[in-house]
């Protein structure tokens, strides 16, 4: 069987089935394979580690970007994933694969990018790896710690812990990533601040730590970062909590620079869709919504709720209440294409 | 400027320099960029944390490797850096960069090698990420704890710690894992227990935990892990210690297996600049090495001396103290080639 068949989630739960990976609490492993992060306490403290990767011409179109920005989106994708536990990130070890013709010039960039991140966000680059290879690749690896509740045990955000009548909750605006990769790879035209904006919302996106502290001091105890798409990624969280999901399509916070590049139903589809937001998707009770729109200054809007469906739909709805096709999910890195 | 022109080390220099990522204490950050592994400061602890990338066809011939001794290798290298600082791995997060029509059942194989390492080692894989690229590639993040003073610093092995006239010592036999190469790729014969050990000691290389916490209890404060080859790796104790080093031929703990596939010369000449043996290389006082050869059943060999040279050479010497021309050296990731 390759892998291309199975998708990146199909392999992950064959990893996690037939092996004796951890995936639950042992030997101080609080949270292991399947959420954002994985948890596990210390002497005084509970670590959260987290890893992204990206591979040029699969994860970006190596000749339209700016090193820099991919320096900065290297480090900014793991924060978010910080973000959506609800911790603070710490330490980063950089990890990059390059072909030997590689420009040591595009290396200074990239690590500018890469530590302007680090700033921002109050993470040291604390050491990596460098090795040769035929392909671009950028992995880092991401430490920080979790909170800890008055027993001293760690309290993260995690993906499985909705209820049904919760309330489906994001910040930011939606689809303008996408609409960013479809600018840079020419799929659509853009000229000035819509292009800027576009491309800014696909190169430099912004970890919600702040948010996702304020949902954790709200009571929220779900959320995940929006990295594979709205429907996509709630889809996780049904899946994890055992739950159907609604979400209303009017209710979506497009991208207003959307629909200067693409129709408003090809909008609307990139805003539950397209990934690589990285805003913040949380799930808790009206009080808690309400109490988080009040800490933060980003946009906070409920998009759905959860519901009880044993088959963990998710589901678009329109405004009469009918379930709308495009519900047509995120993206698998394997399958290389939209669809489950 | 490429990076195949600068060598590996001479990127992360220039990193090192060039921009503001962290070579020393800054923010409990204890030890950055230029060890085996960084160290930084935690509520009641100290963490160690390391990552190694292996590249299909750059660092194994991806045709002639078992997937699961690979998986073994991938996380022994990484426990092989905790060993050299002295201290101990808990945690890893796994990176695969897999081609679409890679096969499931040899990243289940793989697994099954990260698994059982983990076992051997005390490791709990904890989570990673998995995606799509044109070439296989697998990055292991490893996470740990340093031991600590009675002040509640953090107490680790480094390379920078070395004294003139203290003593050069190595672990076990060396050269091994350059002849199993040469066996892999054709480049050699062998056949039965010797084609078996030599292609063991570069598949299934032994992390040397034990060595590194003996090593720090005995009062040693240099060391690091035989990565790149005793007089590559020896070079950078030198570079880091602003020191000299003598190695004397003849001390040279040489796989008696090697023997058995090349020339004696040629066997010095892999024992020296082979690489990838991951055998402790300690660096400390007469008392010290003999307290360690006390704790730890494997062979511990004095093989030479630090000196005083402004130049930081290290001189590979004959019986009658002459420098010889196979100081070679090591193997650089973007040169391709040994020497440096």
């Amino acid at each position: 069987v390759k892998v291309s068949e199975l998708g990146e989630f199909g392999l992950i739960a064959r990893l996690t089935d037939e092996l004796s990976v951890q995936t639950a609490a042992a030997d101080g492993l609080w949270l292991g394979i399947g959420d954002d992060a994985a948890v596990w306490g210390s002497a005084g403290g509970a670590h959260i580690a987290t890893t992204d990767t990206m591979v040029a011409d699969v994860h970006f179109p190596a000749g339209s970007v700016s090193w820099r920005d991919l320096g900065w989106k290297a480090l900014a994708t793991n924060v978010s994933d910080i973000a959506a536990m609800g911790g603070t990130p710490e330490y980063a070890l950089v990890t990059l694969a390059l072909p030997g013709d590689f420009l040591v010039e595009a290396v200074l960039d990239l690590y500018e990018g890469l530590v302007e991140a680090g700033e921002a966000y109050g993470v040291t680059v604390a050491g990596g790896d460098v090795v040769r290879s035929p392909v671009f690749v950028v992995t880092v690896a991401l430490s920080g710690r979790a909170e800890l509740d008055e027993a001293g045990r760690p309290v993260v955000l995690r993906r499985d812990a909705a209820s049904a009548g919760d309330l489906v909750t994001v910040t930011g605006a939606l689809g303008g990533s996408a609409g960013g990769l479809l600018v840079l790879t020419g799929g659509a035209d853009a000229e000035g601040e819509a292009r800027e904006r576009l491309v800014d919302a696909h190169m430099r996106p912004q970890a919600r730590l702040d948010v996702g502290r304020a949902a954790l001091a709200a009571g929220v105890r779900c959320a995940i970062d929006l990295s594979d798409g709205l429907l996509q990624d709630l889809g996780h969280v049904c899946e994890a909590g055992g739950l159907g999901a609604s979400v209303w399509a009017e209710k979506v916070p497009v991208s207003p620079w959307l629909y200067q590049v693409v129709p408003s139903e090809e909008a609307l589809r990139l805003a539950v869709s397209g990934g690589e937001d990285y805003e913040l998707l949380f799930i808790g009770s009206e009080e808690q919504v309400e109490s988080v729109r009040r800490q933060v200054a980003l946009p906070v809007t409920v998009v759905g709720e959860m519901v009880v469906d044993p088959q963990r739909r998710v589901q678009l709805l329109d405004e009469a209440g009918r379930s709308m096709e495009l519900a047509a999910m995120g993206w698998d890195h394997f399958a290389g294409q939209r669809g489950r």
